[in-house]
């Protein structure tokens, strides 16, 4: 009889294992579990067919059930895995449809169910539906649609409520964004969220810092109408809640498989679970190594859940393939602006006890005489002792999200800013300055590191 | 009595030099020798200014004889210097305002004389005026805007030529560009090479291939009129010729400063000129070692340029700064198109003799659903024993120029394809999808690395 493999979730990381594991063994029998009624669909994408940039919400599904099951992937939707006994190889199995449960048997079980909003503790966040899903997706943009809505409340200022943002400011909404920290986009220092403030109030939209929610009240029909927060009452025809999400685990954690500290599944380099033969994890659910503050950390981005949920697949028949870990690179769009961070900043140097130096540069994206130029900021963080380029932020309009895929290369690799400086990277009027701001960034930061050295002897 | 620095050019290498040597030696006496009317004006920036895109010429300097004078540099404008006596440490410098030479001494050299443009040798090239300078460039632009023209020739088909097709398309005009070789762009592989002439053909421009030109007839005023060529004779109100540069190295030669084979002076990689005592020399007139092709090339960039000229001005101030050498990384956009490449191209590969293996995949720039999304093609060169990444060549719209700055880290750093393919790059859906194209390409080519190492073995 041939081998069972299950896989716990059916989107980015869980279909991208089935897939490989179909690909590269033929015999094998392969079941998908998911608990909603898609597969591999773009979450990332929400965010801008809520903005009505694309109004075919099918878009968002990069490969359907359908599509699955003819390429002999047996995928179960609207399929709830609610219990797991590894010692027996079984899974209970809940069917939302037929409202009954049963018990599946695997050989190898590939987890992958991802993260979940966390939705806040206040009186009123209850009634607030994550829009995590496409069919949630749709029900907030036709409420936006029919309403008439005038105001929107986003708590939460990290990348889902800046994308959100620029979502409902392009729908023309009159757009509040709470945040309970001093800063927006906890995952780059304070004077770099500087200019995403900035950026987000040039737009029109209000950002209030350091206010905490006490409620969000709604009218007779359940409709939110207002916030109440620490810095006073705001009106609010809609509010969107991203205060974060946190890996959906609870099942796995019931069977016995090991948790981090912050409630992720431990993985080893080859997205095996320890302790259990046959058993691997992947995406927004795991642990992943984080190269450059040398921990583990629970990382939620579509392309490592991609990349894992392969490596699974491979390890899972018969591979021998290692994730190299992440280094904490992301980016995000505010209409013209792009936000994007890479390695280690300032304030992780901080946390993880790092000495470091730092260095900012602000530049322009285009040779002074060509048009179209806006400014772009770049910090740079390097070992204080060696060099060595350990993080990097950038702020600006056009070529900021490419550019920090050159730091990201160069961290990777251990470069330091000193080699950095002296980079062969492509010039020409259009792109940036005879030195891009990258170089320039890196130059400032080698010049500082020096004093740094100095200034110790 | 204090030092003499004489640097001879003043561009971007030269006046990168002056300046640094400047900040350094408060104390140094420093000159500098420009032919031309201009200092530090951005050659790369003439095509954006014929093509309409700003009037001001002015916006082209950088930095201004009266301001590097404010900054203590003495410099010469309008005086070339003709003659250089090593051992006597003397020159001789003709001043074409006052029509008189006269002899100057110094005690430290930077050369840094430039390119400039190579005409062509078929009759009537001699009357056509190169458009390298500012004021050349005015006068190209002026006669464009005079004469309602229609029709322009471009003769060479690389980067200038390519540019200069997007500046004269903009401007309304007919444009055919005419080139002796097989392909576009010399520079990049045959196959890459056509999704540019593409690109061209569907801006409406004319891209005659194996093409070579007779001669460029003039009327009786000296303005051209047609261009005879192998493929018959083509109307032309304007023609450009823009078939390559050379270094300016006559005068150094004369000196008995070393010259490489493609005429372009030898330097070590303090940038000083081997044999001579306090010689150093930087930009487009020397050559620089290509680290990947391993061997020295004569490459004309301002960013090298910028940078070797900074490096000459620190080692001539007592510093001791290398330069780390090309990877022969370089950018142009045709209107929506970016052309990049760096590193070794194929049949760089076949020309030095290493064996590779190649890859191209064709991409889009974002997510699916994303608006606005366009092709992307993505070609990569490794090292077929290692898996090295060599080099990288990709065409598309947007983010193909800052796409390559990628692969150039990763060339410069040693990567190989496997690990570049599990890099932590960026990822949102304005961006690219959850594989940046040149993940997958990496991808691509590490398997085609192990099919190779298959098929060897």
């Amino acid at each position: 009889m041939a081998e069972r493999l299950v896989v716990v979730g059916g989107d980015a990381a869980g279909m991208s294992a089935a897939s490989v594991a179909r690909r590269r063994d033929p015999d094998l029998e392969i079941v998908a579990f998911e608990r909603g009624p898609y597969t591999s669909y773009s979450a990332c994408g929400i965010p801008y067919y809520v903005s009505g940039l694309f109004d075919d919400s099918d878009r968002l599904i990069s490969r359907s059930p359908d599509e699955f099951r003819d390429s002999g992937i047996d995928v179960y939707t609207r399929c709830e895995v609610t219990g797991i006994d590894l010692a027996a190889r079984t899974l209970e199995v809940w069917d939302t449809d037929r409202r009954r449960s049963r018990v599946e048997g695997f050989d190898k079980l590939v987890y992958a169910t991802g993260a979940e909003a966390v939705t806040g503790d206040f009186p009123g966040a209850e009634l607030t539906e994550p829009v995590r899903t496409i069919d949630a997706a749709e029900r907030f943009r036709s409420a936006l649609e029919r309403e008439h809505a005038h105001t929107a409340v986003i708590i939460g200022a990290g990348y889902i409520g800046i994308e959100m943002a620029e979502a409902l400011v392009q729908r023309g909404l009159d757009v509040t964004i709470v945040e309970a920290r001093d800063q927006v986009m906890a995952t780059i220092d304070p004077d770099v969220a500087a200019h995403v403030q900035d950026a987000a109030e040039s737009l029109g939209i209000r950002v209030m810092l350091s206010t905490t929610v006490d409620a969000v009240l709604h009218d007779d029909q359940d409709r939110p109408c207002a916030v109440h927060t620490s810095g006073g009452e705001l009106q609010a025809d809609h509010v969107v809640i991203s205060v974060g999400v946190k890996p959906v685990t609870a099942v796995a954690a019931a069977a016995g498989l090991e948790l981090g500290e912050r409630g992720a599944l431990k993985v080893d380099d080859h997205q095996r679970c320890p302790g259990f033969e046959g058993v691997w994890a992947a995406g927004d659910c795991v642990e992943s190594w984080h190269r450059i503050l040398e921990r583990p950390l629970n990382v939620q981005l579509g392309t490592h859940a991609n990349k894992q949920g392969r490596i699974a697949g491979t390890n899972a028949t018969g591979g021998d393939l290692a994730f190299p870990g992440v280094i904490g690179t992301a980016v995000s769009k505010l209409c013209r602006y792009e936000v994007a961070r890479t390695g280690m900043s300032e304030k992780e140097a901080e946390w993880v006890g790092r000495e470091v130096v730092v260095a900012t540069v602000k530049d322009r994206t285009r040779a002074g005489y060509y048009p179209g130029s806006g400014p772009i900021w770049v910090k740079l963080t390097a070992e204080r002792s060696s060099g060595r380029l350990l993080g990097g932020q950038i702020v600006g309009v056009e070529g900021a999200a490419k550019r920090i895929d050159v730091l990201a290369t160069a961290i990777w690799a251990g470069m330091t800013v000193d080699e950095l400086e002296l980079l062969d990277l492509s010039y020409a009027p259009p792109f940036s300055g005879v030195y891009d701001p990258v170089l320039t960034a890196a130059r400032r930061t080698a010049k500082a590191v020096k004093q740094a050295a100095k200034a110790a002897a």
